[in-house]
C-alpha cells in the first residue's frame, strides 16, 4: 500500500443507488450525510467525474455502476445491501468504519480486466458494448441447443453443441461461468476462461486462454440464441453472426478498505472450500 | 431371452418417419418394401392398432413417436439415420438385418419407466403431460436465474437459484441431464435423478431418489421461466406454479435386436469412458 | 411411524465408544448412567445379544461398529461426538432426548443395503469381507496409476486407467464416493453407484446400477494397487486379481429418533445445496 | 516463425529413448542413422552439451528427459511410441519428416514454465526438486485422507481434508490435474492451477493463480503421506512439514514441427469437446 500522503484524496464523490426499499433509502441518505461530514463534495448519478463511486446495494448494482463508469475511469467501492456481495466489499454495518478508512487513505487499489465485445451480421456490426464479468451466447426460450465454432487469434478450438458458451474474466470467474463449472481464476492471472454451458460431449473442459488472444464466436445454428454481456445487455443473434472479444484497453479500478484479501472473499461469501461442518467439539 | 416361439410376432407394423431428405425418403421406402416383402401389414402413421412401431430417423422422432404411442403400448424399435442415435439401436446399414431378425422373433424387450407432469397454479391444472426424458424448468430467454422450492413427498429438498432444474428418468439420464453433470443411471434402477442447472452455489450436487416418489417444484420467483417436457412439448410458467411429477403407470416398451448391449452403447455413442487414445503401437 | 405399542422395545442395550478422551469418557459415561436409570441392561461392547447398539463417537466409531454387529442384526443408533456425523444422527447435547424417545418406542426404522466383497486370485479367495459404505480398488504409495476392467453381470461395462474405482452402496454414496463426484443416492434406491477416482480419460462419468448387480473388478495391471473396504479393512493386491461384489442379504439397521429427515442431514450436515449466503437483510 | 538463415540450426544431437522392446530398438536405430545422414553429430543419453535433444518413446520418456535437461538449456522434440503423446509431438510414421523439417529450420519454439520445489521440515531442507507437469502432496497406502493448510504469499487460502492437493503448471493442467477435474490452462498463460484431489468438502474448487506467487501447503496431520514431482520423483512427508513452490527460473524449451497446434492436439489426443458421434450422413 502506498503510503497516505501519495495517495489522491477522494474530494468528489458519486453515490449510487436505487431507492428499492425503505431499507436503501436509510443507507443512501446516512451515506450522503456521513461524506458531507467527512467534507465530500457528493455527486448525482449521472455525473461523471467524480473522484471515487460509492455503491450501494448488491452486485447487481455494483456491476451497472461499473459497467458506466469504466470509461470515465472513476473507481469504485461497494457497500453492500444484498445477498452474496462478492464484489461489494463493505458490509452495512461497517459502512462509516470502511469508507471513512478509504477517505483517510486507507485503502488499495486494484485494477480488473474487462473485454471487448463486437457482434458482427455479414459486413456490418450488430452491437458494440463491454463484459467485466463475462459474454454469454445462450439458447433462446424455445430451448433448443445451439450450434456454434469457437476460434482463438485465427485458430480452431472446436466446434460444439450446447446450451451456450461463457468467456470470462477473472472478475467474472465466481460469478456465472462458476456455475456451471468454470475455473476460478484469481484477479492477477492475465487470462480469460472459455466455459461452455451444459455441451453435448462428455469430454468438453473449460480451458483458459492468455487475455490478449482474440475470441470469436461464430454461430452455425441455432433457432433463437441470444447474447448476454453481464446479464444486463443483451441482443438476439442470428445463424452466421459472429461475437469477437478480445481485452479492452480500459481497465476497471476497485478500491479495497483495509483488510480486504481475495481469498478470504471467496471463502465467506461462496463458502468456498469450507469444511462439511466446523470443527466441533468432538474427538473424531 | 424366450424361445421365439413363445414371443408375440409382429404382423401389424407402423412405419414412421419424416421425409426431410432424399435420403430419409429413400430410408423409407426401403423399409416399407422390405415389411411387405417379409408379409407384415404396414401402418399410416396415425393408426395405434399396430404390434410394433419402426421408427426411422434420430433420437428426436423416436421420442416424439414414442410419446404418440406409449399409451397405446405399442412396443418400439429405431433405425438411425441421425446423428447419435442412442435409442435408435440398428443402424442404416444394417436395417434390413436388424428389422429381419426382429421379425423372426430375435429381439429382446426392455421396459422403460416414464413420468406423468402436471403444472398446477392456484387451484387450477395447467398442463398434464408426460415425459420418457426428462421434465425441466428452467429460465427463458430474458436470462434471469430462476428460484425454486424442491419437494419429495412432502418433505422439503431445498430451496435453489439456478439456470433451472432437471428431473430425468433412467432414460433421459444419457441425454440432457448428462450435458448438466447429472448422474447416468442404468434403465433397470427403479430412480428418478434430480439435477440442478448451473446451480447458484457451489455445494449442489445431483440427487437420485426411488421412483415411486411425487416430487414437486414450487417456483419461487422467476421473470420468464419455461417448463419442457422431452424438448418438444413446453409451457410458460409464473411465479408460484407447481410441478409435480410421478412415475407413470404406463411403459414404454423398446424392442432391442440381438447383440444390443446397453453399456456397448454407452461406449460406442456417447465415447463413456474410452482411453484418450486408442492402445498404440507404443511401448509406453 | 408404528404405533409405539407394536414395536420392539429396547431392554438390552450394547454401549459402544471409545475412550479417546475425557469428553468422550465424560459423554460415554453420562449415558451409561442414563441408560441404567431407564431400566435398560447395559452390555459390554463384545457381546452381540443386545436390542440395541447405542454408539457414541463418530462416523467411524458408527461404521467399524455396524461392520461388526450387521450379522447378529443389532440395530443402531448413534450419538455424535465427531466432526461431521453424518451416521450419528443425535448432538451431543440432545443426546438424552433422544435416546429417551427411542427407548419411549418413539423412533424410525431404516434398513441399508451392504456389500459381499470377495477378492479372487487363480482359483483362491484372498478375502472374503463386507462393505456399507464402499469398497475401494485404489493404487498404492508409489502412486502409480492402475489399470482394470469393470463386469457387470457378465457384461463388460469398460476398462479404465485411474487412481482408482469406488462401488459404493446409497449409504456411502454421501461419504468417500463423494468426494469424487459421485452421485448421491437416496437409501430408498436399490441401486450401487461406480465412480472413477481420477480417471485417465475426459468422458468417464459415474453410473449407478440395479443392487441386484453382481460387479466384478479384474485387476489388469498395477504396481501395489490396494483394496479398502470402508476405509478400515484393507488388502494388497496382485495383478489378475478380482475384486466380486453383490448386495448381502444381511441388511443394517439404523434407528432415528423422532424427526430425523434425510434431506435435513444433507443439508445441514454436508452444507448441500446451501446458498452462498443467507437471506440477508439486502434489497438485492 | 523465424527465418530459417535467423534460427540456430541443430548440429549436436542428443538421442534419448529406452530400450524396451524390439520396436523402439528399431525406431532408435533408424533415427540415429537418419541423423548422421543429416550430417548431425549423435550425442550419447549422458552428454549435456547438445543442441537438439530427440526423445523417441512416450510421455514418460519426455518428462524424464526434459526434467534432466532443462538445466542444461537443451531444446526438446518427441517422437511418439506410447500411448497419447500428449508431448510428443511427431508421431512413429512420420519421424523422419518431422525431424528433417526441423533439422531444416522448418520449427517453433515455444518456453515452458516450471516449479521449483522444496521440503523443509523444521528448519533443515529435506528435499529440492523440480516440476514440469505438477507437485503433488497425497496420501499414502493406508488411504487415509490427509489435512493440510495452503498459504499463496502469506495469504491464507483454505485448510482442507482431501486425499491430496495438485499444484499444476500449463504443461501439467493435460496430464494428472485434468483427471482431477483441474482446468486447462494454455502454455501462454503464465499461472498454476491448485487442484484439490477428492476434497472432503462439497464445496471446494480448483482455483488458477499467477505463477509468481509462492505457494506453500503444510500439513497438518497425516498418517503417510507422500509427494511427488512429475509422477517421478517422490518423498515421503511428516506432519508439520512444508512444500513451498515457486515458479522457476529455468524455462523448458520445446520444439514444434511445422503444424503444431495446441487445440488440435488436445482434441486429437486427448479427444477433449469431441462430438459424441462425428457428423454421420444423417438428417438429424
Amino acid at each position: 500500500m502506498l503510503p497516505a500522503a501519495a495517495k489522491p484524496r477522494f474530494g468528489r464523490v458519486a453515490l449510487i443507488g436505487k431507492l428499492r426499499s425503505p431499507e436503501s433509502e436509510k443507507a443512501l441518505g446516512e451515506m450522503r450525510a456521513f461524506l458531507e461530514r467527512r467534507g465530500c463534495k457528493v455527486l448525482a448519478e449521472g455525473e461523471t467525474s467524480a473522484d471515487l463511486a460509492v455503491i450501494v446495494g448488491g452486485d447487481g448494482s455494483m456491476l451497472a455502476a461499473a459497467r458506466e463508469l469504466v470509461r470515465h475511469r472513476v473507481p469504485l467501492v461497494g457497500v453492500n445491501l444484498g445477498r452474496v456481495g462478492f464484489m461489494t466489499d463493505i458490509g452495512h454495518d461497517d459502512m462509516q468504519a470502511g469508507i471513512g478508512a478509504i477517505l483517510d487513505g486507507n485503502y488499495t487499489v486494484e485494477e480488473r480486466s474487462l473485454l471487448d465485445a463486437e457482434i458482427r451480421r455479414g459486413e456490418g456490426t450488430v452491437l458494440r458494448t463491454i463484459a467485466l464479468n463475462e459474454a454469454v451466447v445462450g439458447k433462446g426460450s424455445q430451448g433448443r441447443l445451439i450450434e456454434f465454432e469457437l476460434w482463438l487469434d485465427g485458430e480452431f478450438v472446436y466446434s460444439l453443441r450446447a446450451d451456450g458458451m461463457i468467456v470470462c474474466t477473472p472478475t467474472g470467474s465466481t460469478a456465472y461461468a462458476l456455475s456451471a463449472q468454470g475455473p476460478i481464476l484469481h484477479p492477477a492471472v492475465p487470462a480469460l476462461a472459455l466455459v461452455p454451458l451444459n455441451p453435448h460431449t462428455l469430454s468438453a473442459r473449460p480451458v483458459s486462454v492468455a487475455d490478449r488472444c482474440t475470441i470469436e464466436i461464430l454461430l452455425v445454428r441455432a433457432l433463437d440464441a441470444q447474447a448476454y454481456f453481464d446479464g444486463v445487455a443483451h441482443a438476439v443473434l442470428a445463424e452466421g453472426d459472429r461475437l469477437t472479444l478480445k481485452r479492452s484497453t480500459d481497465v476497471l479500478r476497485f478500491v479495497h478498505p483495509p483488510g480486504y484479501r481475495y481469498f478470504a472473499t471467496l471463502r465467506e461469501k461462496l463458502h468456498w472450500s469450507e469444511a462439511p461442518l466446523r470443527k466441533g467439539r468432538g474427538t473424531e
